[in-house]
């Protein structure tokens, strides 16, 4: 077998992406006349900023990034992290010795918030669906009460338009983790037997795509079952496959700090011919979601084409809740493709297709490919599934 | 060179390990009659639920599991997520077609807590320093006008106290994370060459962890510099090793759900003695933590220990903020070993002892270990590191 080599894009970004993006930000926040707004989240900090660091997995510390109406983003953060934004276009880092439990932060905050928005009444914080904030819950009420001279308004609908719509740079990352997975489900099908386990599978496609390029693959979840299988969120489990199974294998690769999302599926010996069926099915149902998704057409319009297919083949329904969502800095982002979905599709969008039916009684079938949408429609941002299950002997 | 092989410890935990948790938070929630709470978060959903799933990479869906004064944990949960109950000890689990913006869950959280609490006005939540509450901010406003009956309450000390002593079972589980880790920086110091990079050098280490049985990597952090590194929480980059840099890598692994937590420092060719001194120091401090961890000191007394050592060797303070925390389920947990730290060390806690110090202006000598602190004083979960900077050539 081929030793596959891929070649990463470039790493970071130019200054003027992040120009762009805040002054994206600022034009929105200017029509609702917003004074500052200020992101808690690891995504939004690092997309505005350009701060990229693995520490967010400590839990201890609150991260700031406030954004004034106009000039460059305030970074508000504990003593540990200044030097690293010496690499960022930030020049305001404003810090206080954390951990310090009994005003880790808050002050700080409040009083940059408070300079930053001038005369202006308006505070944004994102407060709306898909987003938390990362701080203590008793810390944010202190913080609205040390504000309470000014209005707090929810800026999640302005964040998450921005960031939907990507930029060629963040495209070609995502492409990138894309291909490295597509390259890993690959080497799977070449490589595993019956007898693996579910865990031996996922750790030999895991070690191949780092080898590949890819920098963590942060979600990577396996399930399997006679013919089918009755979720796609948990595993991996020991179980070893054989005869007549079905195994699902879901990947979320990240390189430079882009995600692709996707899944393969893999028969062991033979499988019920309604398996087969349903594996058709599901392949026609994302063959519909690729004609439907472009400029022009909505989330709803997407999910409607692939639902019709999956209805044709007597589909019983799914758990899911949704056929395909955002993709990008987080596994899945805004917005969801869904039934009477209303989000314009718009060129530089990226989102997975994931059509997905129960054809039995806990037996599910389930596809995921990764896409752009360009002027015209839509482009894989990955070689296509196999057009036919493909079975382990 | 020898390959290494590990054995892994079990998976998951007996029943027993569950009703336990739960019966410590009931014994406190009595003690304050609050008579239900609810969580949010990743690690405290699987502490009392047994629910493992890497799908929280999603931010789209709030989790909730309800713990009320008496009785098994209730969870209220996105229907995609229903299946996963099967494996746990939870018998009730109540569900909505999630994403469903308008109402994601709330309504159905409200009513569960309601009946829950039955007369008892007291509702917890996690508020307090280190938590975060995940699920939207304008949701959680919503639910507590909904609770606007009840008095809401920060259950977050209650909580973490559980947390922080470890069973043998999550003992073993870092343990086993912990000596995969070591053997990692062995594998590194056995094979890295002078002209190797950061990134190189943690993917390298990443690989063997991986097939050493860790799960994951999700903490790899590398910094580097000319005798010595100005940051313990950016990187690894593309710079390569030469002649008279020091190189630290910081890393946690998982299995299982538990995390390892150290780091390992690396000269190549000659460093300036004053490394190599400031090597001497921090080892040192090391070394007095070992010794003044242990119950009836506090975590003000282990941090007393270590900095006297540093300010003996004429360290100019860090921007870190403590010199260690506690380890299990997160990277860094509750308690921090700060300057007046009052937290009594207990058997059965796990924390990082990490003295760490500038020895010239932007550069930072940091060690990190590992323990477990038993009824006689503490035990390293993995090998000491080196006793000298070991120097690659």
């Amino acid at each position: 077998m081929e030793t596959v080599k891929l070649i990463p894009p470039s790493r970071g970004f130019a200054t003027a992406e992040f120009e762009n993006r805040t002054n994206r930000l600022q034009a929105l926040m200017a029509a609702q006349d917003i004074g500052a707004l200020f992101v808690t989240t690891e995504p939004e900090f690092r997309y505005f900023s350009g701060f990229k660091s693995q520490f967010w997995e400590s839990p201890t510390r609150p991260w700031f990034l406030v954004i004034p109406a106009n000039g460059k983003p305030i970074a508000v953060v504990p003593e540990i992290g200044v030097v690293g934004f010496e690499q960022t276009w930030i020049e305001d880092v404003r810090s206080w010795p954390s951990p310090r439990p009994e005003d880790d932060g808050i002050s700080l905050l409040a009083d940059t918030l408070k300079t930053a928005a001038g005369s202006r009444q308006k505070i944004g914080v994102m407060m709306g669906p898909e987003t938390h904030l990362r701080m203590p819950a008793a810390n944010f009420r202190q913080l609205c009460e040390n504000l309470n001279n000014h209005e707090i308004v929810d800026i999640s609908p302005l964040v998450r338009s921005i960031r939907a719509v990507k930029s060629a740079a963040e495209i070609a990352k995502i492409r990138f983790a894309c291909e490295v997975t597509a390259a890993g489900f690959d080497f799977l099908r070449n490589t595993i037997q019956p007898g693996i386990t579910e865990r031996e599978a996922c750790k030999a496609m895991q070690i191949e795509m780092l080898r590949l390029g890819a920098d963590s693959c942060p979600y990577l979840i396996a399930a399997s079952g006679p013919g089918g299988y009755d979720n796609i969120i948990m595993g991996p489990t020991d179980r070893a496959l054989g005869d007549g199974d079905v195994l699902i294998i879901d990947a979320g690769a990240n390189f430079d700090g882009y995600f692709s999302d996707f899944d393969r599926n893999f028969a062991f010996g033979e499988v019920d011919p309604q398996t087969l069926t349903a594996y058709d099915a599901v392949f026609a149902a994302t063959e519909a979601g690729l004609k439907a998704a472009k400029p022009g057409h909505t989330t709803g319009d997407v999910w409607r084409a692939m639902s019709d297919e999956l209805t044709k083949a007597g589909a019983l329904g799914n758990s899911v809740g949704r056929m395909g969502h955002g993709l990008g800095m987080q596994l899945t982002e805004w917005p969801s493709l869904q039934e009477g979905g209303d989000v314009p599709l718009k060129p530089g969008m990226v989102i997975t297709l994931e059509p997905g039916m129960s054809f039995l009684p806990g037996k599910m079938m389930v596809h995921e490919e990764n896409i752009v949408i360009t002027e015209q429609g839509c482009e894989l941002l990955h070689t296509r599934t196999w057009p036919t299950l493909p079975s382990v002997k």
